[in-house]
Order: structure tokens, then sequence, then C-alpha cells
């Protein structure tokens, strides 16, 4: 079946039919949405239209299809790529742009929707494809809160616990690599861990109930450190920064004495010594988020 | 009252009665435990023996006044300036050392308390003074098996979390340097994250309940990296190697244009880059274990 049957649920269309506009399209094939599909490359739809979307010819004619339309690609040059030449057909439309890129292409992205008169939201889908269309899953928006609102029905089959963030089109993209870099620096200290471990023939497995304990206790300190930093107040309840310090040093010299890559806790000596060099010895941990304030 | 009363519980000695030695002579005094307290400094014992411990004059007296002795100081320069004169008095006592240091130095000091007719435990504690007592607090062991056999009840008031991890006594130090690792990788790509957010007015609170999630499903991520590691095969369920290298150059690029230290990214794209050029490029993160090995 390729015709729009009327089901109640709003017309769609997903422009980019990669591997994650793909998982969107079939997201709302079988949430009932009437979509409509279309992709820059040719002969990537067939799937999606054997299983009922309808396969746009071209970028202007899957705009003019549904009020709601998503744009996934590769990146933000792809997505003038794609839309620079049907811009017309834009007026009116919710344009929801699940495309990653920067803040700053978030925001000129938002102007560049406003100015061609449609409604932007911008958005991060901070899942993989397969997991698209979950309970659990969540994509970020952040953008003209008409445009979630609106559409907020639709945009949770997307994922259940999705959450708009707010008007500045950049906070979505900013959330995104912000959780990811929590997400990366957790896993990079682990592999870490675990190389120490396994210089004593610790497996991983052995060590992980451990390592899980901890990093939830990790978690709470962060309630902490997140109350300290918003107050400016920055007392050590449990450990100063000059407590930090020597087992600090201790993972340092113990990684250096078993030939193991010493970086992470020569950075983490480093934000020590510059917070306590700035007087802040006896502050909490919370104190090292100056280091990272932007140079003004 | 400084005698000794028998109340059935085990007689200890803990040496060293600084702010932690202090707060675990104190938990062994409110579990009703015949405590004997030494310290190098005089003068540091007088809140304890107010509380019921009997004030040794050195530290052979200490030593022979307990069958389980605790040596807890600031490290293993002063373990050895406390221990080295009174050698001989540790002749068939129990010696658990708590005092923060190495493997290699943990190692030595078995050796050195076994030549000495001491059983030897060591111990790392996985939290500050005001914990020390508490059923949530974590004191690992490794070394002897019977020394923690035989006095577990005793060990297990300092912490009710307490773990025994194996016969190589340098296990507990690693543990301790890998665990702390972990969380300040975390911590620093938090206040990262925070200041990221900052830069478009978000409050570290209001962007809390996010990083929490995020940082609760990165726990999970490290039970199937522990298993890739174990087994050493590295498949992508979710994402590769290759997939996470755009978001971190994201981040990076995102961190650069907003003046923010972009030391953490730069590593993380250095380690994808690295394990790429190796031909894992379809891998699991897990695969970045590898540059973690030691160098043989």
């Amino acid at each position: 079946m390729s015709d729009l049957r009327s089901t109640g649920r709003t017309p769609v269309s997903v422009i980019g039919t990669g591997l994650m506009g793909s998982a969107l399209a079939r997201t709302f094939l079988t949430a009932g949405h009437p979509t409509t599909v279309w992709n820059r490359t040719p002969g990537r739809t067939g799937a999606l239209v054997a299983e009922g979307a309808r396969d746009a010819a071209g970028a202007s004619e899957a705009i003019t299809a549904s009020g709601l339309v998503i744009v996934c690609v590769r990146d933000y040059d792809a997505v003038h790529d794609v839309l620079d030449p049907a811009r017309t057909a834009l007026t009116g439309r919710v344009l929801v742009n699940l495309t990653s890129g920067s803040s700053e292409q978030a925001r000129a992205m938002a102007r560049w929707a406003t100015e061609s008169h449609a409604t932007y939201l911008d958005g991060a889908i901070m899942q993989t494809p397969p997991h698209v269309g979950a309970r659990e899953t969540a994509i970020l928006y952040s953008g003209e809160e008409s445009a979630f609102t609106v559409h907020r029905d639709a945009l949770m089959e997307l994922g259940g616990a999705s959450t708009y963030l707010g008007t500045d089109a950049g906070i979505a993209s900013l959330y995104d690599v912000a959780l990811l870099g929590i997400m990366w620096g957790t896993l990079n200290s682990f592999m870490h861990a675990v190389a120490l471990v396994g210089s004593a023939n610790v497996d991983a497995t052995t060590f992980l109930p451990f390592a899980t304990a901890f990093h939830a206790a990790t978690g709470s300190f962060m309630a902490k450190y997140a109350h300290d930093i918003d107050v400016g107040e920055f007392v050590a309840e449990d450990a100063s920064l000059e407590t930090h310090l020597p087992p600090v040093e201790h993972l340092l010299e113990e990684s250096r004495a078993l030939g193991i890559d010493a970086a992470i806790p020569s950075f983490t000596r480093a934000l020590l010594h510059e917070a306590m060099t700035a007087g802040h010895a006896k502050d909490s941990y919370a104190r090292i988020v100056d280091h990272f304030r932007p140079a003004r």
C-alpha cells in the first residue's frame, strides 16, 4: 500500500533515510502516521515504501506533503543541500531538525528557518537507531515551544523519554555533546581502571561490581557539586581538593610503575594544582568547574 | 575509665590516631572492643582515652596489647618509622595496614610482615573518616585470608560493605586508585559538561537530572564492555568506534568555539584514532582498553 489513508494521526515527512532517518520513518509508520519519505541519494527508500511510506519525488514534494517535516541527514551542510532548493515550500511548516551539529549551527538554522516562515525545532537523539521508538529513549528538543507542544504526541512516538529544553535552539546540541562527554570521560577512566587491576590478573567482570557501585556513588556526588556550582559556595563536606591530591598522585605513580598511560591522572593532578594555587585547597571538588569556564 | 574490661569482643590496637585512625579507634570503642591506641606524635590520644581507650607507652606496648593490630598513618615511610623499632613484638599478631600507598608498597609490607612472623592484611578505606563504622562503608582487604576470616566481625564493624579481594596484598591498593580514577574521570567530564551548558545560561542543577540519567546508562555500558574485554571480542552492538568519532569531534569543536578547555575530548579523539588506525574501527568502545594495557 502506498496511499495515505486517514488514520487520525499527523501526517509526517522524513527527509533523509539513512540508518537513523529510516528508524524514525519506520516508527511513524508503525504508529499509524501517514508518512512521506525522501532521500537525496536515490534508491534508499524502497524498504520504507514496502512498509507503507509514500516516496516523494523531491524535497519540495516531501515538505508539502505534511505539516510536520523531520530532517535527519549526515551534517548541516547536507541539511542545506537538501532544504535550500526547497526553501519556499517550508512556509507554514514545522521543521524538526534531528541532524547532529554544534549549538551555533542549530541557532543559525533556526534563523534560516524563521526567515523561511517555518517553525523550527532542533533535536538531539540520545540513542542509536535500534532504540528509536522505545519508551526509555530520549530525544532532547529545543527551539520554538509551539512546535513541540503541537506535535508532542508524534514526537513522543520517537522516544518516550523525550524532553523540551527551552527556546534557545542550540541547547539540545549542547546537552547532547555535554552528556556524551560525561560518558566518554567515565568509560576512558573505566578502561584505565580495568588495565590497572588487570595487572594483578583481575578480570574486568570480577572488578565490575566494585566499579558499578563506586560509579553509582559518584552520581550522588554530582548532585552536591551541582548545588555548590549554582550557589557559588564550595564547602568541602567530605574531601577537600588538598585531600584529593595524595590519592591522585598514588594513581599517577601506580600507573607509571605499571607502564600504563597516566594521561588521565596527570590531567586531574594539574586541575588540583591549578585550583589549589588559586587558593582553593579547602574547597570541594566542584571548584574544578572554574578550569572549564569559558575564557572571556 | 582506662581499664580493659572483658566484653567478649576482640581486643584491638590502633596505631596512628590522626583523623582516620581516631575514627577507627572510636568505632571499635563504640562496638565494645577493648581498644589500645598509640600515636607517634604525643598528645593526640586524649579524646580517645576519655572515651575508654587505653593509651600505650609505645608501639611495642600497643602491639603486645592485642592480637589484632591496625596501623593507619600518613604513608608507608611512617609505617616503617613506627613499626620497625617494634618489629619483634609483631610475632604472632595479625597486622592490618590501612595506610594508603601503592600496590608494590603493600606487597613489600606483606613480605616484611611475614618475615616478622605476623599475619598481614592490607586494606583501603573507600570513604572519609566521618563514614567509618557505617553499614554502607566499604573497606577493601587483600592479603592473608585467615586474617580476614578470624577477625571478620571486628573488621566489619569499621565498614559493613567491606570485602576480602584475594591473597595478593597489592590488590586492595589497586582497586582503591582504580575506583577513585573512575570517580575523577567522571567528575572532570561533569565539570566540563556543566561549563558547556552554562554557556547557554543553563544552571548545573537544571542539567543535573539529565546528567544523572545518562551517567546511570553509562554504568550499564560498563557491564557489556567488561564482558568484551574478558572474552577478547569487541562486537559493537550499538555504536562502533567510527560511530563515536563524529560526536567526539562535535564536542571538541563546540568546546573550542566556546573557549572551554578541550583536553578531555581531544584525548578521547586520540584514543579513537589510535584504535581505528590499528584496524578496530568496527569494534565496540571496549577496544579502548588496549591503549591502557601495560607496555611490555
